[in-house]
């Protein structure tokens, strides 16, 4: 029976081979798989509660109510939940980001594979894993891969078949890994990653060569994960990233998601592998800078860092699970 | 007859459609055709003197007599003179370039150009500017398109024909224009742009698209030159140079020619576009920003960006001359 509410946590994840290019807008169903580390320290906790009296869907983010335009987008994706379970119970989300204000750091993921979770519980639907991630995808495409812990991939899928395009887990990550993130101040972003994807692909010179080289790139970083190999792991990262923002830079007109900051991060980086640190960064369409490095490193990584930037912008996260239920009083 | 010196200047110049990668290393084959703004502000004087009597040749720059091994270069460069003229005398050059201490300008573009018009003349070779143009660009590549003033294309050739690949003017530049050119402060080049080039050849996922890309620049720019239509000049040269330097950002290692200035001053451009003035931005193997704009606008861009940068590091160059002579008193 269902309970009609839960209450779930998942985690956000950072893609060591990017997602950059949709070949379904609407599906949000990418040109190239993807590849990601989920992460311990960046995490949204929702709570859904199907509410027969309601009039009205609700949305309230880090104790804010939310105005009808994102209480609309919360309300569309639940409704694939409400469809499956023919239920027309209006619902009440209630969720908090647990990820340092100003981060910058894309909670979309977290949000929507903890929605997906929370639905599928308190209507008793019993979705897949696997399912959940094929929904939580129309919602954000990176949320696919948080349905998972570890490292995930986002599986391409074939032509506009929906079913055919879901995150899967490809190994754990219980080893010495972490990731330091270089928290870089910015303003609100200039344009959406939607925009940008669609203006990439339509515009650079460089697009069509982009699958050949995430294909590659995949090809010789699952080997390295399974291996342990964090030095071929963080030379493929850092070079499939710093192609996905070349890709934008030739973009017409040019997109760049570096600030002075960003570029100082990645400097301080290749000064840290001077040093013998095991450091390689990674960036998404923000400009804020991802260190993988082993965790019994991190800590030492985190002080020589913290000579350029202040210590609250440096944060350490091991690798973190899949979504989990977090208690929730039975109605 | 031989007076046996000569005394010539030489601008350099600001690729518009950029020269990114070698077919022949030691040739200076480049794979693709280039084209150029040669620029009054930035010059270099040169004079030649060829002594029967002195035992070894010598080299004063900016009146720093040069070391053994740059010495070396410009004898070797000479050769192609001596050899010509058949004359095996030793010379002594004299050079000072007219560039701002610290700009980080190339000067080697304008330095060839100026050496190789000098020993033409000294020793009464009368070899054609494409001549010249052919034995500069052995010296340094973009010289090749100093020898002529205004907008000047670098034809690529064929094969490994050395003689087929030379500058040629495309058009003259007495027009409304001119460049801003924002000096930004940098530290010694951490590496040369004939490895970045062979680098990025070898290791960018996107560079085989590189050379269709600049074909199809140069087929929208030249109309657009002829036209003086400065907007889509401007575009397609901003384009172009993202575009490369999406190259070197592709790279593996991936190679940044942005410093944080550099993104304040690409960012400025696009305000002042905003604020309805025709400014577009290029950038070349470091990290100064070059903006294109009406001559008529530049001094009123000049101060607009004097709110972020001094005055001092603000240059505004017209369209500049192809090399011509200094008076020298016979012998």
């Amino acid at each position: 029976m269902p309970t009609y509410q839960a209450h779930y946590q998942a985690h956000t994840n950072i893609a060591l081979i990017k997602y950059w290019g949709k070949r379904h807008s609407d599906l949000i169903l990418p040109v190239t798989p993807s590849l990601s580390l989920t992460l311990e320290a960046f995490y949204t906790q929702t709570q859904v509660e199907f509410k027969p009296d309601d009039r009205q869907d609700s949305f309230i983010l880090n104790g804010q109510v939310q105005d009808p335009k994102a209480t609309a987008k919360v309300s569309q994706f639940v409704d694939h939940f409400r469809r499956q379970a023919q239920v027309p119970y209006r619902v009440q989300v209630t969720s908090q980001n647990y990820v340092p204000t100003a981060a910058g750091l894309a909670s979309s993921a977290s949000a929507y594979a903890a929605l997906a979770c929370a639905c599928n519980a308190a209507l008793d639907l019993n979705l897949s894993r696997r399912d959940l991630s094929i929904i939580a995808r129309q919602g954000s495409g990176s949320s696919t891969r948080s349905l998972y812990g570890g490292f995930v991939e986002w599986v391409a899928g074939q032509g506009d078949q929906s079913e055919t395009s879901y995150g899967q887990p490809f190994a754990d990550a219980d080893w010495d890994l972490a990731m330091v993130v270089i928290i870089v101040n910015q303003a609100a972003k200039k344009f959406s990653s939607r925009w940008a994807m669609d203006h990439t692909m339509q515009t650079s010179p460089f697009y069509p060569q982009w699958a050949k080289q995430v294909d590659q790139d995949l090809a010789h970083i699952k080997p390295a994960i399974l291996d342990h190999d964090l030095q071929t792991i963080g030379e493929i990262a850092e070079h499939n990233a710093m192609s996905m923002h070349a890709l934008a830079l030739s973009a017409n007109p040019s997109l760049c998601y570096f600030q002075g900051e960003s570029l100082t991060a990645m400097d301080q980086v290749r000064r840290l592998r001077q040093a013998g640190f095991l450091a390689y960064y990674t960036m998404d369409a923000g400009p804020n800078v991802k260190v993988l490095c082993p965790y019994s490193q991190a800590e030492a990584i985190r002080q020589r860092l913290s000579q350029v930037f202040p210590l609250d912008q440096l944060i350490i996260s091991r690798p973190g699970p899949g979504p989990f239920s977090l208690e929730v009083n039975p109605a």
